[in-house]
């Protein structure tokens, strides 16, 4: 397929008329979809029905330490949970703490202490004139909207290849003291699904940051989430820190929310033990602890690092076809129009794509008004604002395969109809101007 | 029984020596009992293991609107809890938040955004000089906690027998805009056990702050958990605002953590609808949601009040004959000692002693020397100090009945040790003194 912007003006309005037809078909079939979020599907969940059915007597309540779960106390978790979970975020049980049901809750709480309490002796946030994050973008919109409810100003840094522009984050983290933190997803990252390379996490472990409060906010969250024979693997950042004596720069976060339930899950956070100290200090203000009964839950049925990599291929067989039907999609419809391009990820819970620059808005826009819903475009940038207008996250694992496939060809439609707009419209500015000249000339 | 205090040096040297021997014959029993924190006992905990049992298929984790409670979503909760929990705090479900497992967790978030964000549009309080609570004392000790964590100032308020001194409650906060709230546990208090009477909640509906963002956190822990046939009522405090045009003024709080299970049940927030709209705002970047399938099995299994209440007479039946085991020793070897009185609640968790000013740290550490662990001493004031040092508050609901009844003898034992002592020392005082006058009259 030759490049739409070669077209002349004639075979583009062709195109559109053909396109705007299509489109007219789709919206008359009434269509209520949703590709925003990255929620796992039904079938995903059945997958996990067991983690409901390991507890019911009060012998099964007891952890291995012989606490009875069901009672207060153990505020950094169960002992067996702090072990399998660490063995999940490559860290030691000692360097871990078990949260409740939401990683992004951990975060925001991490955030909110260093804001109120501040890091390790260093002064409250709160008490700073300013105070900067990095966001690394495209990037996972609730991230930058935590740092961005307290008031943190957000600082755009590009996404490369197999990483964040790290030249970028080591010149500013290096001359700013009031860069306080970086938000990053180092595997199959959201939403581009890319992963880290091993060169990108030694440079983040080599940063020299201005500021002695300087926090990596590493979101763990597709860990073992992978959907093709292919794992991404991703070198171990708080190893390498250590390997640096600066093993107190990076928070590590996860959960089990896209392992098991996304509202009913395991979350937790992996750090110095230095850094766990502290925070267990501070969170003995906060709770007298987490849910117990759901750690001993998740980890009668999931037993260890193997049982999970087991499950994980289960989710994959459910989510892998979700993607290539996206992916296939994309190839027929979009491959060669030069109106979009987009990742195949090995894992991970989204496609990125890329339209035309100025077009994301538009696009979604026309999806909404036929009925599927896709993430706002901009959504991925800090304040929700994409200079060049172009990025979309693409959530195929909730819809059903038969809707999906209805979604995302109603989504290519409208890449390119929203491109073959933008283009048209570029020529009419490019005949206005030469009619201008033309005029000017005349006089 | 002749009060102590009456007693001659001789009869009191007497007595400490046969308080001395059986103190000796109870410490080599080599005990290792805990009477210090408001644990429900293992057979309590059986009482809701169906809880446990509610879920274990697809469709059963459906809420009533259909939600699928393993998934993302409902911020504040599922219907069928809402409505189950506003009619425990006596609020409507538009005046809900389900939180997670720990209202202590949801007010130390609600502190922590005051801190950070302020209440309805008011200046954050981590923006401002001084920030103070008050404190009714004696009071709970975790509630003083968050707010010291915070740096903010706790002003002790003195408890009377129908909750706190309002004249000073009413005063303190007409005249300093920087009191932003007053900690209650206005039913079944702890460590009291005592109800606020209806005049006293009249005055706190009637309160007239200088602070607009000034609140009264209402931890309304025992709500349900009577102990005897005659139930303490507890006037309805937002609606008594509300009659004042108020409303804004309370957050209310509760718990299935003495209902079903410490460590794994539902925590809730009852508030105006203004202030419910406005956590629910800032919520939404802390969280995706609470578990959900926590709140179903609840639901589940309590079904409604008439659930609940009949649930909390099995607690009752537990409960009450440990009540019932340390008041009958009280009444038996301290009752008209003069050396200590104590309150015999209608429900709740606690009975809290006063014993001669002096001697509370001292029977404390008495009973500790001998393996019974009393909540320390002090903890029931802000920072900890009780400047009449002679409150305890006794929890006996953990241990089994069998070893409270020892711990209990103990306890009281170490009462009449600490406050013989003490007698002794001040008779030694009053001779010392007197022989020094005499000296002096001499010379």
């Amino acid at each position: 397929m030759p490049e739409y912007a070669s077209f002349k003006r004639e075979q583009l309005c062709g195109l559109k008329a053909k396109l705007q037809k299509q489109y007219e078909s789709f919206k008359s079939k009434n269509l209520k979809l949703d590709m925003s979020r990255g929620k796992p599907g039904t079938d995903q969940l059945d997958l996990s029905l067991e983690v409901l059915d390991c507890i019911n007597s009060s012998e099964s309540c007891k952890s291995e330490g012989g606490a009875d779960c069901r009672n207060y106390g153990l505020l950094d978790g169960i002992p067996e949970a702090k072990k399998l979970f660490a063995d999940m975020l490559e860290v030691n049980p000692s360097e871990i703490i078990i949260g409740g049901n939401s990683s992004l809750n951990m975060m925001y709480d991490t955030v909110a202490r260093a804001m109120t309490h501040g890091i390790l002796g260093q002064t409250p946030w709160c008490k700073l004139d300013r105070v900067k994050f990095l966001c690394p973008s495209p990037g996972y919109d609730r991230h930058f909207a935590v740092t961005e409810h307290f008031e943190i100003e957000l600082v755009t840094v590009d996404m490369k290849d197999d990483g964040p522009d790290m030249d970028a984050v080591e010149k500013l983290v290096a001359s700013d003291s009031s860069i306080k933190g970086i938000w990053c997803v180092p595997k199959y990252s959201n939403p581009e699904g890319i992963t880290y390379s091993d060169a990108v996490v030694d440079r983040f472990a080599s940063l020299n940051p201005a500021a002695a409060d300087f926090r990596i906010f590493w979101d763990n969250a597709y860990c073992v989430h992978h959907l093709r024979e292919k794992h991404d693997e991703l070198k171990n950042i708080l190893e390498a820190l250590r390997k640096n004596g600066k093993e107190n720069m990076v928070y590590i976060f996860g959960s089990t929310s896209k392992i098991s339930f996304p509202g009913s899950g395991v979350a937790m956070m992996g750090a110095s033990e230095e850094n766990i100290k502290s925070i267990k200090e501070q969170l003995a203000f906060q709770t007298i602890g987490p849910d117990k009964l759901n750690q001993l839950r998740h980890v009668r049925f999931f037993k260890d690092m193997d049982g999970i990599a087991q499950h994980m291929e289960k989710h994959a067989e459910i989510v892998r076809p979700k993607f290539d039907a996206v992916i296939d999609c994309f190839e027929r419809e979009l491959a060669g129009t030069g109106l979009a391009s987009w990742n195949n990820p090995n894992g991970g819970y989204f496609i990125s794509v890329n339209t035309l620059d100025g077009c994301a808005k538009r696009t979604v826009e026309l999806c909404k008004e036929a009925g599927v819903v896709i993430t706002p475009a901009g959504a991925t940038f800090p304040y929700g604002k994409d200079t060049r207008d172009r990025n979309i996250r693409v959530a195929p694992t909730f819809p059903p395969i038969n809707e999906l496939k209805t979604a995302v060809e109603l989504f290519s439609l409208c890449v390119k109809l929203a491109g073959v707009e933008k283009l048209l419209a570029a020529d009419s500015v490019t005949i206005d101007s030469a009619v201008v000249e033309l005029q000017s000339q005349r006089r």
